[in-house]
């Protein structure tokens, strides 16, 4: 692809703010891989037979990755969004039969073939907008049946669609229903049937947990996490969201690959986890519509932590896949730079799902994941929001996507 | 046209979550005035005949009315968005050289054609929201030779492309460096020579002003807008947006149409503008963007106060048009419902330029101006945000944008 009026390589570097920009570049790829990066007036001849294309002088990004969804629900929540609006809290809404078990019951009911449906057409959409990688979490089953259902959705829709979805089992989100008086029996259903389960059959490349004491404590969240880690599982954890509860140093301590949320994180947590070098995911969608404090994103990225940002996309605290809007509250809400949210959004979401050996930044050698973005730079992207200004998305070197 | 899955009709009846919902709905129109409004099953044999449009069983709703924007500017400021990103106060920026008056460079740097290319630009990507009418602002310009270009832009717009602009003489948007020593000259050039040009040669509908310690007083805002009442303009305030200092109230007094932001209106003002029936235009943009606390629309709404949303797309405080996502973030940042919101870019938007009686919600001899939206009702509309959710746009009878 010729006629690039910049590009951010994104390359890893350990720096945040520093994307690599490069203006009237070129960018060639052989299949799926990316051969060469560089000044378009230093193409090497060898590359000069090759077809073209032409990005019309515009901005080129690495895919977008957005690496903490739970892509597959059943019903919505949009009335509950409405009493939100008017002040009423979650709490009383929940009580009256709303909250995350609406979602339970609704992803309960709805068949395999419903839910790759409406993720089909939501992945449609998402790619739209540059994405090429797309994490999903199951935790709206919580019982074995309905979370292998959902976790067999995501095996299906990897095949079924261009884009890479990478699955996470989240049979941890909460205490379902039917155990709430024995919760110790439900623990052992993950770690003692689904977790082995889940692992013989390559369901889920990550496990992960909800961390808070509303779900699950310090303690359980070992046993369960230590379990998974033992069979195979990459480990996440959904922490410090509402309160400090040493969800952050937990894991640290675990080797984790992501913290998430992270918006009540203490001093000690962002320590450990710049000394750990795990990624803090941010979701400023989740800060906003719950109208929350937001992750100290500056003192992480100040300790050295890479701060990831993605939508937590679900029917509840963040009813939206615009992963670019959530950039852009990053930008104003978590006061992160345009270029720190656009590696957040692509290296450093790489790095939270164990991706960035092959995607995330454009070098030779990865995937040719990228996309076309209408717009004179990252700062003028961000700034001048507009309901889309993603131009092509090209996955492993096919476009997948073009106006 | 039929097949409407659910139709808002955003009647005047007082009530600003009353939206008139009607299912199955048809709507008939004949040239560019709506002739009838109902369920479908009910519709008239005289009628059947007529050529027809299918919405899908969409949504459909009035032409959004965005009743505050400062459409024509020269430049951009996205790297100061960079630095207030960073946290970077308003001030420092300003006094490096950027801020309003980097645009009013900018903008006195632009020829009329310039500034209208780009303005035809923006026009054509604010109709694909579903938007049918929208108000324009000067006050980039600063010295008679650039509001009057400013002004003569909005008119030629009108004629040029599809959407209704209404213009508004704002050259009491601030005190231009010229005149930093002498205010009161600057403002005899408003008062004894704009406005009577201004009027006399039919270039805006409306004179707004600044009210603000940083900007106009209250006494030098009784003397402008005086001047321009007795011209014959509508007058609208910026008042009250970092501070409380009585702008509401003379709004309210001056029977201005509307008064616009008011994060800081004091209780007098909200009391004020009620007895008047003064729009209260709310702007979430630039709360979102500044950081700033809320204008207090639950308090006005309780009050009795219709409040408007508008997006303020300038290239400072609020760099963007989408009227979606303003509603959205008002909704968010608000407290406002999303019917509220839907009647605030609607109806009450046209109450704020003085055009209620002929657009702003769906009934028989108002103007055909509206939008079909994917979506099944108001409330998943605003909670579900997608990039453009709008299908079609239809003004004064003709498509004029659709999917």
């Amino acid at each position: 692809m010729t006629n690039i009026g910049i590009l951010y390589a994104c390359k890893d570097d350990g720096v945040q703010k520093d994307i690599h920009e490069l203006k009237n570049a070129a960018l060639v790829w052989e299949k799926e891989k990316i051969v060469w990066v560089g000044h378009e007036d230093a193409l090497p001849d060898m590359y000069s037979e090759m077809e073209r294309m032409d990005a019309g002088g515009n901005m080129v990004i690495p895919g977008l990755i957005d690496c903490h969804t739970h892509l597959a629900f059943g019903g919505w929540r949009e009335d509950e969004y409405e009493l939100r609006s008017l002040g009423r809290p979650y709490i009383e809404i929940a009580k009256a039969g709303g909250g995350i078990l609406n979602s339970v019951r609704n992803t309960r009911e709805a068949t395999e073939d419903e839910l790759i449906e409406v993720c089909i057409e939501r992945l449609d959409e998402i790619k739209k907008l540059g994405v090429t990688t797309v994490e999903c979490k199951s935790g709206y089953g919580l019982n074995k049946e309905d979370e292998l259902k959902v976790l067999r959705v995501y095996r299906k829709l990897d095949a079924l669609q261009p884009l890479d979805i990478i699955s996470t089992f989240l049979g941890a989100h909460t205490i379902p229903p039917e155990y709430k008086e024995n919760r110790e029996e439900y623990i052992r259903l993950l770690t003692d049937d689904l977790i082995p389960f889940i692992a013989e059959n390559d369901l889920a490349t990550f496990c992960d947990i909800f961390v808070e004491e509303t779900a699950f404590s310090i303690d359980e969240a070992r046993t369960i996490l230590g379990t998974a880690k033992k069979a195979g599982f990459g480990l996440k954890l959904h922490a410090d969201q509402l309160s400090s509860g040493g969800g952050a140093e937990l894991a640290a301590e675990l080797g984790a690959v992501s913290a998430d949320h992270l918006e009540y994180i203490s001093d000690d947590g962002i320590r450990a986890m710049a000394k750990a070098n795990t990624v803090a995911v941010s979701i400023p969608f989740a800060t906003f519509y719950l109208r929350q404090q937001s992750i100290p994103a500056r003192k992480l990225i100040d300790a050295g932590v890479p701060v990831a940002v993605s939508t937590d996309f679900n029917p509840g605290s963040a009813p939206s896949y615009h992963l670019p809007l959530a950039m852009h509250l990053g930008c104003t809400l978590q006061y992160m730079s345009p270029a720190e949210v656009l590696k957040g959004a692509t290296l450093y979401a790489a790095k939270a799902l164990n991706l960035d050996t092959h995607t995330g930044s454009l070098e030779p050698g990865k995937n040719a994941d990228f996309a076309v973005i209408k717009s004179k730079s990252i700062n003028h992207w961000m700034y001048h929001f507009t309901p889309n200004a993603c131009q092509m998305t090209v996955k492993d070197g096919r476009v997948i996507w073009s106006v």
